[in-house]
């Protein structure tokens, strides 16, 4: 659990950030970041009785891509109202099964939004997808402290199961999604042995370099350059690239940039 | 969901209520009952702005025989410290998945225990069993509110598993237990056809007249019955009876009672 960060985004009650540290210590993660809370909801739940080493541990940013720069997964939850979903979104189940997979080579941000609010939009734009705890339809939205608990409980479930080396329960195959071999060379993928992923300060940098790019080779008019940094930020982050590869990324968009200015 | 009842025992905070009440409404439970809840945090509950009708219907009762009294099923949730257990403990998982099957055919109570103390001796003498969450043994203790999110999103995730038709996944088996046939005949046992277990009430009435039984008798002397009573309680659950045996049982124990007052 250790790979796991819960990163709380413009929450406001210092209750509910108290309630989700608690459940953290409970089920063992121990990693909190906050990015833009209430400063005096922060301060109160930092100062509280009992709050403890964690919560005296979290860290504080004043944006969600210092946030979760050195995580490898981004994984925005969701009660899904009616928000028009530009993301893929995976039952608490599944999510939680891919996100036990990717802590074991890397940390995995998962975001939970303001009480009144969830997440923005652009909060959205740094997930690779969602997930959503599965509420009924006519009451979806949880208390914060709660939605913690379950989601931390379920992430730490399979752990154990793994750990423990029970058999993880079969899923059903939603959304059309093959259980494909996690190297596409055939061989049988080793626990372990899987590539690390790009942590997302390196796909930030890439997304940066390339914005730039696109918009110096005026690609992006200066009108819409908002949208265009999000929707390029998500298809980013829909490549899941390995860290080797985003490097390399990295070097051709930086290359082309300086191609451009030099020309421009 | 609907055979699932949630009872509040003690419980201090009206927060807390309403939270436990929130979880409820999110994964479809319907069915809130309170033992001896501290009476202002009880009515700050209920009159709370959103509390809406699950907490309205809510119902309050004198004591936990009573609240549970048409449950077929007693489960307590513990956080286990060094309190000597006298109750089989099953994790969450293991409990989740037999409250699933017992909702099949009649009612099943989930306690929760006041914020402070938990569960009584004596309330625990009302349950067939104890459950425990997951927790690190460094912070076992949840705060209320998610501790019954937690308990009835996986009491959910099971019958959403049983209902969708999906497997279940297998259960390493603990504490010795063997998966017999609940058929003792050897047939398997078809869905919907198991025997309706006994409800509470009728067990409670058992354990009433055999008390009084083993106290006219001499078997209990009049120092000591409080124990007894307890443990005649835990004894009798143990036994698990189906409705009819419980019955049979019932009419005997108050013919050896008519018999005692007869001849003494």
């Amino acid at each position: 659990m250790k790979n796991l960060c819960v990163v709380l985004v413009g929450t406001r009650n210092p209750l509910n950030v108290g309630a989700v540290a608690r459940a953290m210590s409970n089920f063992g993660a121990t990693e909190l970041r906050a990015v833009r809370p209430y400063e005096k909801a922060w301060r109160e739940a930092k100062s509280a009785v009992g709050a403890g080493e964690l919560l005296a541990r979290a860290k504080e940013f004043a944006n969600l891509a210092e946030a979760v720069a050195d995580c490898s997964l981004v994984v925005g939850t969701t009660a899904v109202g009616n928000r028009e979903m530009k993301h893929p979104l995976r039952g608490l189940e599944e999510g939680a099964r891919l996100i036990g997979k990717r802590m074991e080579t890397g940390r995995v941000a998962v975001l939970f939004g303001s009480e009144k609010w969830g997440l923005s939009n652009e909060d959205l734009s740094y997930c690779h997808w969602l997930m959503r705890i599965p509420t009924r339809v006519e009451h979806r939205s949880m208390n914060l402290g709660q939605a913690a608990a379950v989601v931390i409980y379920e992430v730490g479930r399979r752990e154990r199961i793994t750990t423990e080396g029970a058999e993880v329960p079969p899923r059903s195959q939603r959304r059309g999604e093959k259980t494909a071999p996690l190297n596409p060379k055939g061989a049988a993928p080793k626990m372990g042995k899987r590539e690390k992923l790009a942590e997302m300060e390196t796909v930030e940098r890439i997304g940066e370099a390339l914005l730039e790019a696109l918009r110096k080779s005026g690609y992006i008019a200066a009108r819409g350059e908002a949208t265009a940094e999000e929707k390029l930020r998500r298809m980013l982050r829909r490549f899941s690239m390995e860290a080797a590869d985003a490097e390399v990324l990295l070097g051709m968009v930086r290359k082309i940039l300086w191609k451009l200015d030099e020309s421009g």
